[in-house]
């Protein structure tokens, strides 16, 4: 923490377990000399500090974080709950998860568990309060990961057992009465009116699809559980590891549950980056095979932007935790990559090598969306078990990987700590892409697809943004987009609405804006909902376009997979529908400051975001294909995610490369 | 009924147990000034009817139906089967119906009963008898809808539970021994034969594909047990509701039951008609996506053309009940579009707006192919629950739709009732389906995939059809098509022999024709069975080809998918195979008034039909691509199904529109 | 066992149990009148052997048996316990195995057993004690088939029941102790060490994949109980059926167990040959649509020669039985067709007819790859049950088919028993199989893939190829080509070094060798293990290419799906990466004899390995698509597998032939 001005730190993630004890010291001397600031440890380790019930081993990683300490390191302990050991599921088999098929997840990889079972929560707090007794005021120990990775292999939401048991009690706690909850989710609709709490059953195996409100109050259930659970940790932690930090390793594009709500009592966020196999696992619909190909050894630029955008708002307008100084503050805190890839993964249907400077582009683009760590996983690669073809900063015979040379060379100074100064908030929302994925009506399109869109189109014009809820404080954004907001409740519409009025906020959205309530039904007066006023202008018609049929939009425009038409009331089409059945119809309406995009079409999007941004005083630049800017802290970094040349502000950048600038 | 002469009539599905009794009396008032005469209502409604066990609710649909009758409405209710409550399946688990996977489907949605639920069949009748003593006389009552699209969402076959325990005893009686069943079935094939009733489960979680004979009887005993559980309520509702019609809305494409032998006891048959959905979801194998594509807004017309013909011809040949005089007549009644599409389904992957005339081309088409009564799916767009992308009449915020605008134009008086006049029947089995589609050879085919080629090359030569059953009278035709029926019983051959041989019948064999016993084997003397002497051949070889390998025929033909040739004994080849391995075989075979073609080939079996329909004295046309001619009542309906001007007949028809003609 | 040289000799499966016994005598008398000496009998007749417990009845087979005979047929009797009867499993349902999703696999096909049930067992040894007791010693029979098709539907493994139960015995007898287990899988990876060994189940339905080491033990645990269970049946036919032999009849490419460890017990092996169905349904990933249309009617060569060549090595270096004696002989033996396609298939997705002269091409390549028998699969069509639209010799009505013709026609005398003379080995393993496989990491790729591509290349090359296990004895070999030999242990290291240092055998690698541990790790000083020394070279970076992404190699190539390079200590490089992250590194290495390729390309595969045949003194010649090349007996079969003339050594063959010539 002595270096001249905070700037970027590095960690790394290492299992001394994995490795016979003679590796240790040598590892953690590596890890220093490379430059590294924090190890997080003992992220599954349950079985070693526990291997027979209530017996605790603590010898081995005592010794493994002294290891560590010896050289200076920061050590991130974890609580181990992504992994119960086998002989905890052998006592209490009903601890395991349901799959939505009705089948029992079995005991044999990780994350066998069932967030509302009371057994498993009890032993969650057993453990975590052992560890935390034994080294929750370590002096190496700088901070603490709750479990990992939730929600991660679809586990967000188990269909029984457990978590079946405890639903009707949810409800019975939200809705009072039966009367109400029928009432609230439409159950008349089919006759699925209940008369007993325990006649309902988690939404699956029904002969068609489900109630949209019964698995959209399933999701809020299940959301609630992981809070739940992981809060009876942070709590311990705080107890027993007093001015450490409590984080949490979120997942790529996970959406089982409400990350602003599980994000709440941390210090601060981290997550886990894997550009590579985010582009082939995890991209939304819509990412077709070329894309995939072109940006095969690097990932794209927007869907890694995104995580990290999504994941600095977290906790926006939150104190948290502060890297440089280790103590918590009342500004909004940084974010973490706790896993950075730095080779290949081994997840994806094709896992290819990054390209040559693929690892310090990434490192560097973290940095610029408001990374204040990067730790790259792993230190060395498994050389067992299910992880044997992921690669780490070391190889399996430990020489040094090509990640590991490209960290040697980055200058962290060049990477200043400070403000992402973003006037763009793009509005998110769990709740609406839950019912927005129960019901996409054009397999084509989703809530991520159809919110990274938008996100894409805003960073082609050269603009950062912030990802917050969409019920955060707008003050201070000249321009909010809600792509995809699909739930909007009376008070956030008042929100938006006193943001637009009181503000001068500009405000644009996408489709099927404002179209559900709260109880996942319509708004009987159709959409928009409670935003008609703001929005000037109601839903006429709604087209699901299969792939191959266009709607043509006027000026040139062709939209795919959506298309809706409105209405106006006060409002103004600036584009309308040509051709077809919304022929002549307003496909984009401006109402002062609210504009709404009917029409799904990249170019459309980006010509009118472009538009408003210019409105709003927002500068925009049109980047070539590949070329990204980000801002941080006053410097500007460029980035060539393309492997050729491509030239800005005058200067040619190389293939898969950086600069961080003065100015964008 | 009082109108000059008898022509369509209107109906629509309301459901007022979805919206706020305020709503009821505007919505019956707009019914009747949309012109509309019939309404359905209370189908799903059993929680409603019967909120506790036994505890009966009248008053709410006392007050709806007083609405629509005070509007001079004609109401269709509902036997409410279709979605028993959550009491009833709480109190009796066993009444839900058990997948091919071995899961039991869940309560949740609807459908989610087993047939053969002796518990379930038992609230059936209690149900059916509290309602029909409620409503059977009311003079607003214009007849019954039993339950709703038996068989939709894979319901007609139950794998397990009451399905599963029913099953041996339907074979004793059927079969009487275990000798006479594993010799029908051909058990010993692989030590198959049993020693025990109780030994025989579904056809449902073997190894390997099961015996197809087992899942022959397995498809007939459901279908025998959907059959006994309407005539269960059909019996109530004749002895409690006199002069009232009793139908079903049978589904499209369904295939899970004899339709013939559930329409049996109905005074007429109704579908639920969704040509986009229709198109998307239920197309056969072989229908490409630019086809979708081309006719995403419309629905293809002999896709849609099929269904009504198909149900048109369920209750040939037996009396029904007339909408024109509310009585029953000796004479084939017409049929009824239960539910027609008048917008977006929200069912299938895509679910694209209807092109602008799509509604009023569809209400056509159905008319001109023999309905009496187009009752339009949904009044208002349900605002709660799995269908709230649906569209109806009315928006959600109960403003007029799009198909609101075209049914109000349409002109009634044009659409006179009378005979549908075809010459050739088209023969259909439901046997034959279950056989051919349990061993495809050729995954690119099915049976309605065949079916539909050939009945789409009778359309595009502008011909009228009539699907009946391949056990029809088939007096009066000039031809008769049957384009896969495989299973030909001698009872059958018999028939169709005396037809042709007596009744100056032509009659034109797709391949497989006659390959299969009742039992479900093949004739042990090959195809033809017992038609082989009416067919003047023998099966020679049968190829299954793969997309993309191609077996030509003489005259420039290409055979896709199938190819089989012939022995000749009698009959005379019109074409022959050239090169392959069916070099030279005949490839279309003509037994003086028996033609067989053995290519899968649309040009072929498009050109074999024209030639045997002109010497029957069928006149035939060849249209242009998309238009299509439908005769009734001595006019003729000019269709252009294209999103373009269309010229026929000396005129041009706009895009999507249609044309009532003195002739064709 | 007559006729002037040893040749080549026919056969057929007959299922006298099928057909009414008035048709024995003249099935048996057109089967000797064709030229067969082989019949096989009774494969799946347990319900006809023993219609009830204890009950035998041996009367219809002792007829059938004895209509053989009569005719001079000798005949194969089979076990018949891949259908045990409906009483069996009722009495014993705990006898049905598990799929991988939990789900008891039900009665009502075949194979419905669990290798590991202990009831089984015994029934298993009953049935075949009895029908041994009752044939062993009779005239007409040959010798013995057990079982069928080990493995075929998925049913090597079953993961639950019986199985379940016995694994954790299996791994106690392989460990002694939990500690060595947890060591040896390296359960501490996700603390999945286990402290109990019942706590350990199969690895199914975890909730992510489960560990590739419990994966791998499953599997050889799986494939013991296979080899277990046949050594039983083995054991009882040697005892009670002195002087016959005793065979199994594998699956294509079937995967499920050690095949070398199941042949082990018999007197020689024999395969089941269906040329079109294999390139329909068994293809590897990567043979592509317009590649299976063009083999559609032939089948692909090398795909049905890797077959040849796979079964005829399984024995090599063991003695057995010989077909011209009927004696057991110390030389190794040749291998039987016992299943040969003679028209079409019914179980894969297309079942195209032969082309004309397929069915003599593919006798005479059986012949070419060591065949010393073709059995004909089957004599008449049957006419019920899971298979009618499977042809035979004879059709349904009875009449010869299209293959009966062939087989007429075939001169066997042509056809000379004896040596074939292949001077290459390709080395094939099931453990490293199975290890690939759990882990691809690029979906494009498997082990079949991966192996049939080098055994392809070498085929195109005119070369003979014996496929041989990874621990065979070299001895004689000039070229030994391990394309996928992932697990390599010490002992097959040392082995191959000893062939190489000391025989002077050239050693050519595929990707991925030596990469794993036997304990299903990889090795702690990274690839090539222990076999580093040899190969003079370590791994240093691997690839995976999504399909679409290519790294270039030097001299034009370009690498597919796959591509690895390497750090030279003491090897040379031959060819180096172009380009991409590989830039600059070496793509081939040699050191000395001993070959590495890293990348996955056809074109360098093949021309890397004509470089090495031809430094070994084996010639080489550059085949026209679709022609090949196959010695025995100081002969060469000529095969033109294409539908076009091809021209070969001064000759024409016309399209689908072959010719026998003194030379290649
Ligand atoms: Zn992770
Ligand atoms: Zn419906
Ligand atoms: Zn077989």
């Amino acid at each position: 923490m002595s270096d001249s001005a905070p700037h970027l730190r590095l960690g790394t993630c290492d299992y001394p377990e994995h490795v016979p004890e003679d590796r240790w010291a040598a590892y953690a001397r590596g890890q220093r000399e490379l430059g590294l600031t924090f190890v997080r440890v003992a992220e599954f380790a349950w079985s070693r500090m526990e291997p027979r019930p209530g017996e605790y081993d603590w010898a081995w990683l005592d010794r493994a974080v002294e290891a560590y300490h010896a050289q200076g390191l920061r050590v991130v302990l974890c609580t181990p709950t992504a992994t119960p050991p086998a002989w905890l599921i052998r006592a209490h088999p009903d601890i395991l998860p349901h799959d939505a098929q009705g089948r029992v997840r079995e005991f044999g990889s990780r994350r066998h568990y069932d967030f509302a079972s009371p057994v498993f929560r009890e032993h969650s707090r057993r453990i975590t309060r052992a560890l935390a007794e034994r080294y929750g005021e370590h002096p190496a120990v700088a901070g603490w990961q709750t479990d990992n990775e939730f929600g991660c292999h679809g586990t967000a939401r188990s269909y029984g057992g457990a978590s079946a048991a405890a639903f009707p009690g949810w409800l019975r706690q939200k809705y009072g009465t039966l009367d109400a909850l029928n009432e609230a989710w439409g159950n008349v609709f089919w006759s699925m009116e209940y008369g007993d709490w325990e006649e309902i059953r988690p939404p699956a195996l029904t002969v068609t699809e489900p109630n949209p409100s019964h698995v959209l109050d399933y999701a809020r259930f299940s959301s609630d559980l992981i809070r739940d659970f992981q809060a009876e940790q942070v709590a311990l932690l705080r107890e027993l590891s007093p001015g450490r930090f409590v984080t949490h390793n979120f997942m790529i594009f996970e959406s089982g549950f409400d990350h602003y709500a599980v994000a709440r009592g941390l210090d601060f966020v981290t997550w886990d980056n894997y550009p590579t196999g985010m582009l082939e696992f995890f991209a939304p619909p819509g990412v077709g095979e070329a894309l995939k190909t072109r940006y095969a050894r690097t990932g794209h630029p927007d869907l890694v932007g995104f995580n990290h955008d999504l994941y600095r708002g977290l906790l926006k307008g939150h104190g948290g935790w502060e890297a440089e100084t280790g103590k918590t503050q009342p500004h909004t805190p940084g974010f973490w990559v706790m896993e950075q890839q730095c080779g290949q993964v081994n997840w994806a249907p094709a896992n290819p090598l990054p390209a040559d400077g693929a690892v310090g582009l990434w490192t560097a683009q973290a940095w610029a969306h408001g990374a204040d760590v990067v730790s790259y996983f792993r230190w060395r690669a498994a050389t067992m078990a299910q992880e044997v073809m992921h690669s780490g900063l070391l190889r399996h015979d430990e020489t040094p990987d090509r990640g590991h040379a490209e960290v040697a060379g980055l200058d962290l100074g060049s990477f200043p700590l400070g403000e992402v100064p973003a006037r763009v908030a793009l509005l998110h929302d769990y709740e609406s892409l839950w019912l927005y994925d129960q019901q996409p009506h054009s397999a084509a399109l989703s809530y991520w697809a159809q919110t990274v869109a938008y996100y894409s189109a805003l960073r082609s014009l050269g603009v950062d943004v912030d990802v917050v809820s969409a019920d955060a404080d707008l003050g201070g954004y000249a321009v909010a987009v809600a792509p995809a907001v699909t739930l909007v409740p009376p008070e956030r519409a008042a929100r938006w609405q006193a943001a637009v009025e009181g503000d001068g906020l500009r405000l644009v959205c996408g489709p099927r804006t404002a179209f559900r309530t709260p109880g996942g039904q319509t708004w009987a007066q159709g959409q928009f909902g409670r935003l008609s006023e703001l929005v000037g202008a109601r839903l006429l018609n709604y087209d699901s376009l299969r792939p191959g049929l266009e709607q043509a939009v006027g000026g040139g425009y062709a939209a795919q997979f959506w298309a809706e038409s409105y209405r106006l009331a006060g409002a103004q089409a600036t584009h309308r529908y040509q051709g077809g059945p919304l022929d002549g119809q307003p496909a984009v309406i401006r109402h002062g400051p609210v504009t709404v995009i009917g029409a799904h079409s990249e170019a459309l999007i980006r010509d009118v975001l472009r538009d408003v941004l210019e409105q709003a005083g927002v500068a925009t630049s049109d980047l070539p294909d590949g070329l990204r800017l980000s801002r941080r802290a006053g410097v500007t970094l460029v980035q060539n995610w393309t492997g050729e040349n491509v030239a800005w502000g005058g200067r040619t950048l190389g293939p898969v490369s950086f600069e961080v600038r003065a100015e964008g």
